[in-house]
């Protein structure tokens, strides 16, 4: 067999010990004595990327990035803020060199060399930093929880959006889909990722390991998620699948603890109830398009039997902006005749008696059908971002359902909607090409026959 | 267990299959009509580079990128040369928005945000094509071999010449050493890897298969490559070791099939006897500086009693160099009783007799000091590759070894000469700086002392 | 790579489907006509005995045992009882061959050959008849799941009696100690494993999966099971283990979940304070000695600080022991001051008031090492049965600890008390012979000095 | 993920080491006193044996039998073959214990629980002692190798015929089918497993490297192998298969370095044209009816295209039984016709020869299925053992090709005949027992007309 050697742990133990032997006296300087004497100083983060930089291919490389990682891990809030906009300031672009590659460039505008020679010279210094961190064990993940940082502060912080920039840049090239790897997640993975399944959850929220298992196990659920060579035991995004005999108009179902698995070769549909990203550090790489498209593949190879691939998905944004509807006097996305049966809405429990209920289905459902086809927010996207994800994706407005989600959650966040989207492989790429460039919204008739008069 | 998911393979097949079905008629017919009507026509290159670039993560873009790269293959020579040359002409920045991005640095020349923005748009189009051609399944295998075709034209053509550098730009961040698996290499590795292992060997050929298991099954031989999980089946670099009770003289001994092995426990040395780069299309990316150390240290962890790291090295340019010296007459670096020694050396079949191999061993080996120690070349570097590669990592020359391979190749390009680079982790950073920064060689006194008077 | 093959599950559908068209006629109807017709009569299970035994490595063995063994796991309660009994009496060795293997006997006593062909025939059938089962599917687990069921039924049924020395007999033969394979448990271990040791844990239950993890996760932390190739997910018996700087002398402190871990290298001391058999259905094959032994070398080999192994025990039979001695008035194993004393262990919580405590502790210490070194039971053997599987492994009894174990059930089988063995690797072997040979109880000077002067 | 511990070793440097720490003197004496002074005599095998059987799972079992399978290898032959003598004479039953045994049943010749305890008092001593043995590490394999060395002594030696019975008793259990797994072997099975494959193919000889990877590497062939738990790299017993379009009639075609290879999915029929055994100690265990059936449903599973399951088989006996039947002129299984013609066989070269062989076809292919059909040789079975091997799996005689096999080999064993047994699964059954029960032969009526009218 061929094994794989064990790259050493990153941390303390390690750090303090080989890796501090071959540095010279002007690396350990550097580091802060560590090891040597007991009063250390907290080394300088900017002085230990400066030392980085300086050199080339040398044997402290390594050394250095996890020094400087460490330290970073170390430090206060304060300091790990301060390195964070020096980042910014400081290691951005030379600017003598930029100056002179600028002026070639101005010499001979129409030269292709100066111009590639300027672009390699604007290169921002930190981006090469990231690179030689990233030389350290563990170093992708640390510099994937130091963007999770920088996130916190981003705003109305101009020197850190730029060093935003350039982890964004560097991620999409490390987190390719063709470095993605799909695993098959079940009840005989391990502990300490499934662990992680129950954390990031972010939409349907997982009780407890009886719970994660009844997702798990049964005949006929799957889960499947990507993974990174470099962030071994962290799923990077994962999807939670139902197989069904018809599509599912409501949540509550498919979680119930006590329902009959079916044989997964009797199913005729797959549902993906539930996407979650897990990495806040690599926000903006994005990976749930190929996941579905890939878990598409699978499933049809694996279960031929397997036609129809919706989701289930949940509307967040239907209750806030139905609410600006009513607020708004002068909208015209809702007519008079609902705003009279919304008032409805506002007493808690209406969803349990069934009259109530009976008399809001029309007017609410006709709602949701303007809130996807007609309502725009002020960049002019459709309202609804997770309607964004999957109709970028190329899917298909399926379904309303009315009262499918029941929980607190779905109750204040939709009203109870939920909505299928479906994955039609043959249609998904027109699909996409219409919406991208023509803003066109790919719905079912059902959908389209639910819009109001007023805005059909 | 946590089963991967086996990502579809590359090929005809599957994309002119199920792939082919997602795509929109305009995709299709870039892709050639293939599997519509048999009279196809072979795909235009550069218009789909263009709709690969033009598309913002839809559904196509797997489809399109792995039709590009199948149709890169399957086309002529000459069709393959034409497309890396408009890579470079058509695919370099965008001119217009550079010319842009341009007049806003200059109208604020101190204005980070203005220089940021014109590094990004003044990224050549390729970049993100390359990144996005990555997306197909095998597209890193491909992109690598892309290069490596790259690399026969590039003589004399300056748009080529701008295309491998941003190759090289993004395997660098692509095969970081960070994402770098290293693996045991035994006579259980599977034989699809173990092939390779015979293929690239390049310091000493392996004859068969026979002389493969000799140097990878004795307790007292061990194999190490780095991997790429995108290149599964592919070792990037691998080095040989045979773990000694002493420092070898000479190859021949360390490769005869009907030596004894010693267990390992007993070892003091670990000699690396040849490291082997296997993707051309990868030159520029330096692994074999990380791939030593991290050798080094997981022998120290399974063998204590290892305590002397040191290779068994060629010297490839020294028969070269040394021919050099006696046609010019006017070279201090030999003197004249060398000379006269080295007519023996024109005499083929020299090293068989003892009397005459005798009389040479003194001035050949202070010619090989002096090669070492006093000889530069154009550029004012040491002249030998294999020892800029070693003193550059932080090694010491300890040894020069008098015959060390009197093999027909040995003769000729370092008549019989092998040498000993010593890796002593307290000392290669201090080695390598000195190196560096000063051109100082690090040298065992014992070869200090085979300096010649002229120039010691 | 090589592929493991995955075996056809075992199940109904597979045994339905394609086993099932290997069958001729005369093997359908056998197995009940299932599939053809609706009106299924149960399968004679005594009948496909006969079947199975009556071919030779046919098409359909692995069939028809995969339908017996599918079958008894259909049939109710009675019908399996009815079929275990007649392995009992149909299924012994065959009464007229018996009888002329006898003869032969007879007529040469002193003829091995006729004594050996006397031995294979007087076999009873049904070995052969396991044998055979055991070629189905997942046939392993099911004869262990048979045998467990007919331990329940054991007591005053010499025909079972017979039927389970056969089950004993080949289940050590195929659960022989060279079968097994350790492995270490820890939080990486798949879940499904996992929910097994929570199940199985019968010396402190675990709580849940945060309790779980606290014995497996933290550094100072090991478990380690053997498994059976053929019992893929079940460990059959598996080791809880500190890692600690002394011997503990209570099992609270090791299962706190807020303690702070120690540095493994830190611990010079290795605690078994758990070990667990897992299937009842395998009881009588012996496994915890070997267990214990080779987990000993692990560790030695792993982490040479290590030099204390021993256990943290409960004393399961000390409190009834002790209940016994007090009613039975002519007891000597205690005297009258200790009678007196013990008045004090009728009070609920006790424990709780340092006082009562304090006058309790060396009555109880000299009863328990009475207990250990003088009590012998009706067989004359070593009344606990945990002290006779370590003493009788070789270890040495080393410590008594009062109040070791105030949980209700400690308190209630043991009065609190707990006990440490100690496993020298190098008196095990003596400790063992002494003991088994000669009834030597191995204890340490300071169990010793507690025996009351009455006993000592 | 659940990390398998590996167990020590086999071999001389534990078994000094650690193992004989934990012995007393007793057993050390035993052992030889190895590794204390260096004039060691060597161990009594048989006293060895005796200590192994003297005690009850303890401490030093391991060790001893560890002791004892060391020393037997490390005797001489006579030394070797003498305590398999031994093992025949001394460790059989014991003698008493069956008298008083015997005595009980004699009393009660009813008495099933006499006749049981007869039977497990009449055990063979040395069955326990090998069950004992197997607990050293590679316990297994060293009782292997040592059966495979007593087969070797076998002829006239009733003693080793008893002690073999109970080796193929116990291995029968060992390696069970229950026990084994399947493996798919290709060109990414590790190199240690291949270099097996090469070493034991028994049917056509493997040339080298090349000539293995071109049966395992393209895309219409395969190789399956059962792998025992305990002899992790070996596998008991393979085969080859080829995936083609129709039924093959020689096997140089298939073994042709060559060919083009076909698309897997385009095959319609696969050709089992090797199976080979490769544990000669294993003689009498059979594999192969398994292998073959599982394979057929591992390929349906895999390649649903594919409907024809047959042999490509030599057919080692017919050309001796020809030659028998032309020497014995009284025999009419060949008639004077077929005499006349056969006359050529004896000319080298015939089959290179148009007009020859076509003048051999007709009365050649006669006499192979008078072979089949009718010959039986003494104990009344068919002649030929690979015939009797397909035959009692179920399978059915198919073809006969003549010239089918055209080497040296092919030519001398059966005139270049190679015939094709075809696998059937709605038959095999049916055919099974027509074979166990009446003989009766499957054969395609294309045989049946094959038979000369003298034997039809």
């Amino acid at each position: 067999m061929i094994k794989t050697v064990e790259t050493p742990r990153p941390g303390r133990p390690a750090f303090l010990g080989e890796l501090f032997e071959v540095l010279t006296d002007r690396g350990r300087r550097l580091l802060g004595r560590r090891g040597t004497d007991t009063a250390t100083e907290a080394p300088d983060l900017c002085e230990l990327g400066e030392a980085l930089l300086s050199r080339r291919g040398e044997a402290s490389g390594v050394a250095i990035a996890q020094g400087l990682l460490a330290a970073f891990e170390d430090a206060g809030e304060e300091a790990r803020l301060a390195f964070l906009q020096n980042l910014g300031d400081r290691f951005g672009p030379d600017p003598a060199a930029v100056r002179t590659a600028l002026e070639a460039v101005q010499r001979d505008a129409g030269n292709i060399e100066a111009i590639e020679a300027l672009h390699e010279i604007a290169e921002p210094r930190r981006q090469e930093l990231f690179r030689r961190l990233n030389l350290a064990p563990g170093g992708t993940a640390a510099l994937v929880r130091m963007r999770e940082e920088l996130l916190r502060h981003l705003k109305g912080n101009p020197a850190l959006r730029r060093v935003d920039g350039d982890f964004a840049h560097l991620f999409a090239s490390w987190f390719n889909r063709g470095f993605l790897v799909l695993r098959h997640i079940d009840w005989n993975t391990p502990a300490s990722i499934l662990e992680k399944i129950i954390r990031y959850e972010a939409v349907h929220a997982i009780q407890n390991w009886d719970d994660l298992r009844n997702r798990l196990q049964p005949t006929d659920r799957r889960c499947y998620g990507f993974f990174h060579p470099q962030l071994v035991d962290e799923p990077l995004i994962f999807v939670e699948v139902a197989l069904t005999e018809e599509i599912p108009d409501n949540v509550a179902g498919l979680l119930d603890l006590d329902r009959q698995p079916i044989q997964a070769e009797r199913a005729s549909t797959a549902v993906f109830y539930s996407i979650s990203n897990t990495q806040r550090g690599l926000a903006g790489v994005s990976f749930g398009n190929f996941l579905i498209k890939q878990v598409v593949e699978e499933l049809k190879a694996e279960l031929p039997n397997i036609r129809t691939f919706v989701t289930l998905s949940p509307v967040p944004g239907f209750a806030a902006w139905l609410a600006r509807q009513r607020q708004d006097e002068m909208s015209e996305l809702i007519d008079a005749d609902q705003r009279l049966a919304f008032v409805l809405l506002d007493e808690p429990g209406w969803h349990k008696d069934a009259a109530k209920a009976e008399s809001l289905r029309a007017p609410l459902m006709a709602a949701a059908a303007t809130y996807f086809l007609r309502a725009r927010d002020g960049k002019g996207r459709v309202v609804d971002p997770v309607a964004r994800f999957h109709l970028g994706n190329g899917a298909r407005l399926e379904r309303l359902n009315f009262l499918g989600d029941v929980s607190a959650n779905g109750l204040k966040q939709s009203h109870g909607l939920m909505v299928n989207y479906l994955y039609d492989l043959g249609r998904i790429e027109a699909n996409h090409e219409a919406f991208a460039e023509r803003s066109a919204i790919a719905a079912s008739d059902n959908v389209r026959r639910a819009l109001p008069a007023s805005n059909a």
